[in-house]
This record gives structure tokens, C-alpha cells and sequence, in this order.
């Protein structure tokens, strides 16, 4: 998928809505849990094809698979397959935060667009260069780099003052160094849309992948003010406020009246 | 398992060799992949059960597993069953660089300390706090935080310079204010053996993971004159120089010789 696929069905969709599948067992319907086979996929599936034409992109939060071992990564292997195979057009993230030396990296990037067919990858950014551009080997595939998280551990290390500008303002100048770096995303919080236009001035081309908004507290129009440009540039991502809308059996409306809210939204920002 | 133990396992079997298995089909001798089912569970217990007695650690690589996907997942849960089930003294290392926010930590976590049996997971430092404490909450269980990283790219921002000091002593220095902190090791280069006296001197009493020996180019002599602290305070890995000691049939005579090797080494170094 290019830039300009993603910014067709941005206008198409009227909508840089991401929907983030983070399923929780706890927090499923307990119909679902009680009557499925497998009920993280048979949720995600219902909600995906519920709200697949209000969204441009997925994005797969790995962990809350992986905690239920070889069980779990299968679903994981299962869902990504059918969205991929019946929404060819939806831009699909595995935030799997992984990143290692080169060939390490290297068997990553098989697993998420080889053995399973995402169209990109989220990357923490510490081990540098060679831990990241095996990523970037792929024709139309994209690495999500970490640059300014949103959580409260984001502090710790990403505004640490080095060479005069903070740790995270360093992560993106330094990755524009590195080969393909046009198939660079990055992950910027919602809850740091304060610092959108200084990042937009470093990296004025990518796209952006933007979680917080809703639950963690950040705001759309400030994000959208901060951070587009002339392709929008932007995928904001919600998750436990579609998904969670719900726990009845009417979680599926829920959803969809929780992303058309988002989709409307952004249908007048973009306007 | 405790610092104790793994120290008393060290003195027992007067090594501190940690096996790494990163299996990669290309490398595997042929006879294996062409007989076996699962080449790489075949492969890798077959080395395991030859050098475990050399050996205090095992560090299984999940990237090389889930490069296969969903059958790739499955062999890796497969064989850290096996390997704690007859090989309950050895500790075990999930490395798999995870880390992300808080509740995503927390299923990570799960995924490694529950749904699959290890004693310890490799973590990137770059989202902070948050995104570590949850691997703490484990009795027994340890996060192994990358501090100093063994490849080129660690040059990008390890080294970079904050409030003073290099980032990766900043890690190290922050680390240790976290809950349970105690429950922390760190993964540091055998190519920056120099700087491990400086590390040893930020924290004193915890495991150091050690790559980098042999393939890399570290010296283990140094390695431990400049890391040992009074509990020996060190895994050292290695992988390749075992597991492709030979590709022929003679590949587990081969892996013993070379483990064995090295566990002489660290024999002398610990009398």
C-alpha cells in the first residue's frame, strides 16, 4: 500500500480512523465468551465487519493475543487473514513493538509480512539502524517507529536532553538517515499534541499513528490542528472506546455508533 | 528461581555459559530438515539435551519461531515445555525485546510467565516505567532491560549523551528506582566489555546478560574480569558458534565440543 492509497481512502472514507483491536477476555460480551469457540476472534471479526467502512486502517495490539500462548497467536494468524483477505483496502498495523540486531530483525519482518500479511509493524527504536531497516526492505510495507509514546513512562527517557533536543526529536531526525527511510511511520501520542507541529516540521511527509485520543484523554482537533499536512498524514487510533462501547448484546451497534461519532468527526475536519 | 539459585547452579556446574537458540532453517543440517516433521523443535532439543549440563541458561529467540508464524509459535511453546519440564534447573530467557504500555506489558507478561513457562524476557527500555514494572510483579521471574546493546546501530542512542551521561547509564540509573527492581537484569554487549566496569559499578548485585562472545567478537576474558561481582553476576550467550559448530550429521558432537569449550573456560576463570 503507498501514501497515496492510504490518502485516496482517506477521502473516500472521509475518515484517518484506525480501529485498535486490544481484546480483553474480562471485558467481551460474556454472551460471546460463552457460546464461541474461539471468542476473541469471533469478537473482533463482528466488530471489523461492523465498522471496517468508517476506519482506513486496523491495527492488532500483538500482547492481548499472545497471552493466550500458541491459542492465541493462531487467532492472531486467523483474523489478520480475513481482514486482509475481506478488506484489501483497510491499512493493517501489527503494534507488536518488536526491534532487535539486523537478523533478528530480519526474521521479525518475515513473521508480520511473510508468514502473516500486515501491511506494517509498530519498532522501538533503541537498538538503531540496523535493528530497524531490515523493516524497511519491503516494497510497500511500513515500520511504525516509536518516537513520543503516550503513556506516563514516555517521560522517563524520550524528553532526556540530548545534543541539545530530546531524546524522541533525536529518533526522527536520526531515522531519516537510514535506507528507505520513506516507508518510516511514526507512533505519536494524543495525549502529547502539543508537540505535533514541531514533529510535523521534522518529519513534514509520514504518517502518523496517533493512540490516546478518547480514553487516555487526548484531543481530535488538536491533533488534527497540530499535526496534518497536505495528505492528512494522520491515523488515530481508538480502541477500548469502540470496542467496550458495550458489553450487552447490543456491543455491535455500540461499536459502530462509537466509530461513526470518531468518523464524523473527522469527516468535518477534513472538509 | 533466585539470584541464589542461579548462583549455586553456577558453582555446581562451573559454568555461566547461557545456550542461545536462534534456529534458522538455512543452517540446520539438511538430514534434519528434510526427516523431520519439526526440523527446528528437533534441532534445538536435540542440542539441548547434548550441552544442558555445560550450560546454566537457555535464551530461545522467539523472532527465529515466530518467522514460521502460527506452526513457528507452536514449536516455541513446545519446546520451553520440554526444556523446563526435564531441564527444571536451567534458566530459562524468553528474548523477545517486548515492552509497550502498561495494560499491553501486563498481557506480554502473561503471555511469557504464565501461558508459556520462562523465567525471564528481554525488554526495551524506550516507553519507561510503566511499560517494565508489570514484568516485575512476578516472584521468581526477571525482565532483562537492554542496556548497552551489542550491535552498530546501539550507537545511534545508547550513547547519546543526557543530563550528562550516556542514555544507556541512564536506563540503568532509572531502572533501579522501579517497583521491584530487584527483579531486573540487563542485557549488555560483550563488544563493550570496557564499559562494564562502569555498568557493574551502577548496579552492582544484578545479572548481566552478555551476547556477543565469540560470533561478535568479545572477549570472555574480559568480559568477566571487568563484569563478575560476588555472585559471578553473568550469563554469557552464545549461539551460533554452538548450534553451527557443524552442519553435518556430527552437528551434536560438534555443538558439545564447542560448548564444552567454553565451559572450560569459564572453569579456570571461576577457580
Amino acid at each position: 500500500m503507498t501514501h497515496q492509497d492510504l490518502f485516496n481512502q482517506i477521502q473516500l472514507k472521509k475518515s484517518f480512523l484506525c480501529l485498535g483491536l486490544d481484546p480483553d477476555m474480562e471485558k467481551i460480551p460474556t454472551h460471546i465468551v460463552d457460546a464461541s469457540e474461539d471468542p476473541i476472534y469471533d469478537f473482533c471479526k463482528a466488530i471489523v465487519d461492523e465498522v471496517q467502512h468508517l476506519c482506513v486502517a486496523v491495527k492488532i495490539n500483538t500482547a492481548f493475543f499472545e497471552a493466550y500462548g500458541e491459542t492465541g497467536y493462531a487467532t492472531l494468524g486467523k483474523l489478520i487473514r480475513y481482514i486482509k483477505t475481506h478488506y484489501p483496502d483497510l491499512f493493517t498495523i501489527a503494534d507488536a513493538k518488536r526491534g532487535d540486531i539486523g537478523n533478528t530483525s530480519l526474521r521479525y519482518a518475515k513473521a508480520f509480512f511473510e508468514a502473516m500479511p500486515f501491511d506494517s509493524i509498530t519498532i522501538a527504536p533503541y537498538m538503531g539502524k540496523d535493528s530497524v531497516e531490515p523493516f524497511l526492505t519491503y516494497e510497500g510495507k511500513y515500520a511504525i517507529l516509536l518516537a513520543l509514546t503516550s503513556n506516563q513512562g514516555a517521560a522517563d527517557f524520550q524528553f532526556k536532553t540530548a545534543n541539545k533536543k530530546p531524546l524522541y526529536e533525536d529518533v526522527l531526525a536520526t531515522s531519516l538517515t537510514y535506507e528507505n527511510a520513506s516507508r518510516l511511520m511514526y507512533v505519536v501520542g494524543a495525549t502529547k499534541a502539543d508537540f505535533l507541529k514541531h514533529i510535523r516540521a521534522i518529519v513534514p511527509d509520514a504518517f502518523l499513528l496517533i493512540p490516546g485520543v478518547g480514553a487516555q484523554g487526548g484531543s481530535l482537533e488538536d491533533v488534527y490542528h497540530n499535526g496534518a499536512n497536505d495528505h492528512v498524514g494522520l491515523l488515530v487510533n481508538s480502541s477500548r472506546g469502540i470496542l467496550y462501547a458495550s458489553r450487552g448484546t447490543d456491543y455491535v451497534e455500540a461499536a459502530h455508533k462509537a466509530a461513526a461519532a470518531l468518523q464524523g468527526q473527522m469527516k468535518k475536519l477534513l472538509s
